[in-house]
């Protein structure tokens, strides 16, 4: 029993202690509680939080729970004054709202609903309803009853109530709540906008201790508790500790193609070891991640606290912090790409997270969908961080309201402007490219495996009316962006798509396009560059003036980096006319893929068998290689090492596992080693009960 | 000479090297550039930076400067192409602003114009005009001319040019840019609204090394030198720079009353120390500031940097970081003060910036003046930040736009709520005053040493329509108000201001008014506190139940904190109504001042002697007594210690000093010791040339 009120000076007294019992007694007309109870069962399956691995009860926002609370005699209502009283932080505070009173009678409420069930004999059920503001977090629970001179308080040991967001009112469509924020398994879209990749990822957000990982996050940001009910302070706070820089948050950023110190971003297959490990360690950093490793961590962060989430991709991710829309290209006289003075990189594809709030501080419209993004690229207003910001707010160029909208918009909208340097060393803008940059956003479709482009939720089409004057509203705001008018030339160049397998050797080829009805020559040169994802330049493996290029495995191969991307820029000046023509491809180079194989009858609890099959199409060995599964409900995550495969070898890893719950679900796999990453594979399989 | 154009291998060269100049001259028919001269004197007239003490040449944006170019025959517009380069930064590029060309010829301008202002025989005289967006920092300056297959380049190696900002068209009050942009000397208010006190500041902008530590500290924000051109982006680097949370940055906050390890904050008179101390030590934080030094200092910041700015002093802040304009007070049942309860703070006054600046970044209407704040309060969106936010959007409610408006809302605009806590916890709402937060706003007037009340630029009318409207625009966006409606207690208590000076005997008055026309007996309890200026309370000194209150000097000096407050608030309830009435005042305790005289002939370079005087009015010692004195133009920061002064003994010191320049001036002199802090002392001086 602890005497609450003063909040200084703690007492604890055990409720078994027979004299207090005794005491109690004395006070012979006043009803005394016995005991209460959490109806586990019951709230789980009416909050939809049966999945949680936890030990307390979680429950959502505004929808009612219940309790059981057991007096030594009957409860009347007209005599007997109780309330229960959650409780969270050291200092709880009723106009802070971390002190809150619960009353069962109508007459008297606090800030949450409370009202009587049902009785019967000494047993009473309450229905509690929080508010829609309650903070996120671990709350104690009290029940006090009224005497004449004093309140006498029960406390149980054991409660603690978790309460997470829950707008089911809002994000009104049931099954994109169901995708959002209930489904576990994940797909995150890479590669090309033409040549989409995919990959599964475990977001594991009811994973025993995920949702403790995620309030220590909170902690760990020294996030006030006042501000935890408010879901556009949190997703930002998050955006800003999920990656290392500035706070020591979660992961820290790794390019560099060199992860000795850690795991590479391309060996993940889940978010679940990454949580843990964070709060296992009491918030040290983990080592290493990219752009959908962030993304996804959040996903999980999001979802784990009922925040509607989703992981969408950008192709070709303009990375600039200026508001400034434009992406330079620099040639030199003769229409050569000029490498070392072109500095702005172009993201093959970026990842970002969405996540679906109300945005109470601005006004009507711009609430729904919101771009959230923890990966650290330029600082975004002196802190490795970036929105919320509102998806709507973005499609219109209504930039001016927070947060880092102007960011989000060049990301998507800006310009690629190649430049023609002189002699002087003054550029002039030869070419204006307004499609290249966010060609297309892609998220996973709602609770099915397939792809849906939601391009147009950011965008109005190209060439649109609207589109032209969204462009001029956010120039209002600041945005800068070319404006050379210049004449459109008559001949077009293009690199068709190619699909390429890891080792191949390949043809680039151009097509030219003539528009003019007259003969035009074309001096062309064709760099082909090895990138990291990031736009990044690795190692160039291609330099000629040909109308086709023969790429060779053995040229690429050893400088291949792990997302195993060639980008080629095709610039060139039409003799005739003296006119700049361009192309710009990624050619995705495909890897092989991991077979993964179940055997044994799919039931709960039933000892089942998997295998990962991998067989070393290179003419080297693989050396130190990194083998990784793992599956939402059926299996923790696993990982085995080779310290060799030789060339032409096969090798096979079997684990058991035996599924925890029914439903649908995923085997995820990843293999990794220096010079071969972004190998996955995956099955699918469905539990009976 | 150094081959600017491949950044990667510059090559230097030096001109004076006689076979480089034998190479020139065999290019016979070319012009070579001999040698240019910067014309310091006309520039600094010309663009109002004569009074910088700087070895670079410093020019405002927009207006033209002019520099003087001699080559070895004379110029031949037709066939003579040169270019006058300035480069920022270590990898300048052209599109981000880093590199900019400058010609001569009409027909070939790039984003800095250049003209032909003069030629006569070898010399041209060019003018030069920078763009709005150029930015502000260090640049070097290169002559290049064109040879046929070449460019050879002649550096100066002494040129280094600051670009200020100047929105002269903007600011157009020509006497208010001269206050807030050229005015080195200051006033600071503090103390209570009804009792303003103020201290003088020596800004110290111009004087020798504040320019470069000002460019200092962005560099050591790590700010990108594209956003240096955007004072929207400035002044918020700023504001997270100027204090040392987060970032290392300038100043090293203290409330705790011991500052042992630094200067206690009541003892600075001038920002010059203080910003040479941290660039000196190459970015160790100064310690100790409370609002008004961090408020000094980043007005020396913005002023040094040209962009307008002015310290204001907000009378009753409120210090909330949630948007939530409630500022608690807790009551017991019986209507007396509950301190433990009691955890907001409404700071006695508040002191931050504004900057005037346009908002391209917003929708028309919001630029103009900013408020900006450096004091490190609550985090505000989790860095200690705040601002820009725009004066007139906090004025209007309209704090949907960025930065931090919600925040300033809340200072000038919070409830007090008075709550009754009833027996069970429950907290009832008994009175709302609504008018003693953000009760005045004060900055000094333009050009001359009065007070400006800025209320209303911040606030509507108490009470108007259009003031309730603006507090609904600002729940529209999220601000919680407490919308109680109570009845209209008819008994209303107050407290008189009183003119106390410290060491004082003096009465607490309760002064009663009954507007019903019955008989009221009220139960009253006074709270007397000493409270730091930010509402924290350092001991209590009174407690009763009085009508009249004697509060003896030797009850609270040995209590008395740095800023000599003590808080009195009156609670009570009427016995026949229950109404509770309340009352709040800050009586200020007058501190004794020092006496600064002048003797000497005011003229330029002319020995003159100050002295200062103080006499201890105690009837204890004073022990390590700390004096400090300083005047812009005419004395650099002067330090004298006094280990002891004896009850009743005076002391004078005297110094010696010659004036830099002329026009009228002041002496700032403060005096600092464990026991009495804030007291200052001041004399204005004319000097002749």
């Amino acid at each position: 029993m602890t005497k609450l009120f003063k909040n200084e000076t703690k007492i604890k007294i055990k409720t078994e202690n027979i004299k207090t019992k005794v005491n109690w007694r004395i006070l012979t007309k006043f009803i005394v509680v016995h005991n209460y109870f959490v109806l586990f069962k019951i709230n789980k399956q009416g909050h939809n939080t049966h999945l949680y691995s936890s030990d307390f009860l979680i429950v959502r926002r505004t929808l009612e729970f219940q309790i059981k609370i057991t007096f030594d005699r009957p409860y009347k209502p007209a005599e007997d004054k109780f309330a229960v009283e959650f409780v969270i932080g050291p200092s709880p505070q009723y106009s802070k709202g971390t002190y809150i009173p619960v009353f069962p009678n109508e007459e008297r409420q606090s800030v949450w609903r409370g009202r009587i069930v049902e009785t019967s004999d000494n047993v009473v059920t309450m229905g509690i309803t929080t508010s829609p503001e309650c903070i996120v977090g671990k709350y104690m629970i009290y029940i006090g009853v009224k005497l004449p001179y004093n309140i006498y308080y029960l406390k149980h040991t054991q409660s603690r109530y978790v309460f997470l967001n829950s707008d089911p009112v809002f994000l009104d469509d049931e099954e994109e709540r169901e995708e959002c924020v209930m489904n576990e398994l994940g797909i995150i879209y890479h590669g090309a906008y033409d040549d989409v990749s995919e990959r599964a990822w475990n977001y594991g957000q009811f994973e025993f201790g995920v949702l403790d990982a995620c309030l220590f996050i909170m902690d760990k940001a020294d996030m006030p508790l006042s501000n935890r009910g408010d879901v556009i302070k949190v997703t930002r706070v998050a955006s800003a500790m999920l990656n290392s820089r500035d706070d020591d948050g979660v992961l820290v950023g790794n390019w560099s193609g060199d992860y000795t110190y850690g795991v590479p971003p391309t060996s993940w297959t889940g978010s679940v070891e990454i949580l843990l490990d964070y709060a296992g360690s009491r918030g040290t950093p983990v080592c290493y991640a990219q752009c959908w490793v962030y993304a996804a961590v959040f996903n999980t962060f999001l979802r784990c606290l009922g925040i509607p989430g989703r992981v969408v991709t950008n192709f070709f991710s303009a990375h600039d912090n200026d508001g400034n829309l434009k992406m330079d290209i620099i040639l030199d006289e003769n229409g050569k790409l000029d490498r070392n003075r072109t500095k702005d990189s172009i993201w093959n594809y970026h990842c970002w997270n969405e996540c679906f709030m109300a945005r109470s501080d601005l006004p009507p419209g711009f609430g729904g969908w919101q771009v959230v993004d923890a990966t650290p690229q330029e600082t975004s207003d002196g802190m490795f961080r970036c929105g919320p910001a509102s998806v709507a707010a973005v499609k219109h160029g209504q930039i001016c309201y927070p947060f880092d909208a102007p960011f989000v918009f060049a990301e998507v909208n800006s310009d690629v402007i190649f430049y023609r340097r002189q002699k002087d060393g003054t550029l002039e803008v030869v070419k204006v490219n307004p499609t290249h940059v966010g060609r297309m956003v892609l998220t996973k479709a709602v609770l099915h495996d397939g792809r849906r482009d939601i391009t147009d939720q950011y965008k109005f089409p190209e060439g649109s009316p609207e589109e032209r004057r969204v462009l001029e509203k956010a120039e209002e705001f600041g945005c800068q962006r070319e404006k050379a008018s210049l004449p459109q030339s008559d001949v077009e160049v293009e690199i068709p798509t190619l699909d390429v397998r890891v080792g191949d050797n390949f043809d680039v080829t151009l097509q030219f396009k003539n528009h003019s009805d007259q003969r035009r020559t074309a001096d062309v040169y064709v760099t082909g560059t090895v990138v990291y994802y990031t736009g990044v330049p690795s190692a160039e493996v291609v330099f000629k003036t040909p109308k086709k290029v023969l790429v060779r495995g053995e040229d690429y191969m050893h400088k291949l980096v792990e997302q195993a991307n060639i980008h080629f820029i095709a610039t060139g000046k039409i003799k005739e006319t003296g006119q700049i023509i361009t192309a710009m491809k990624v050619i995705t180079i495909h890897n092989p893929k991991l077979i993964v194989k179940v055997t044994g009858s799919p039931r709960v609890s039933e000892e089942m068998y998997v295998s990962v099959e991998f067989t070393n199409p290179f003419k080297f060995s693989l050396e130190n290689v990194d083998l990784r599964m793992e599956g939402p409900g059926i299996m923790p995550f696993k990982r085995k090492q080779y310290s060799l495969i030789a060339p032409g070898t096969s090798i096979m890893w079997t684990e058991t596992f035996s599924p925890r719950r029914a439903g649908s679900t995923k085997l995820i796999a990843s293999l990794d080693c220096a010079a071969l990453r972004q190998v996955y594979g995956e099955t699918e399989l469905t539990i009976q009960q």
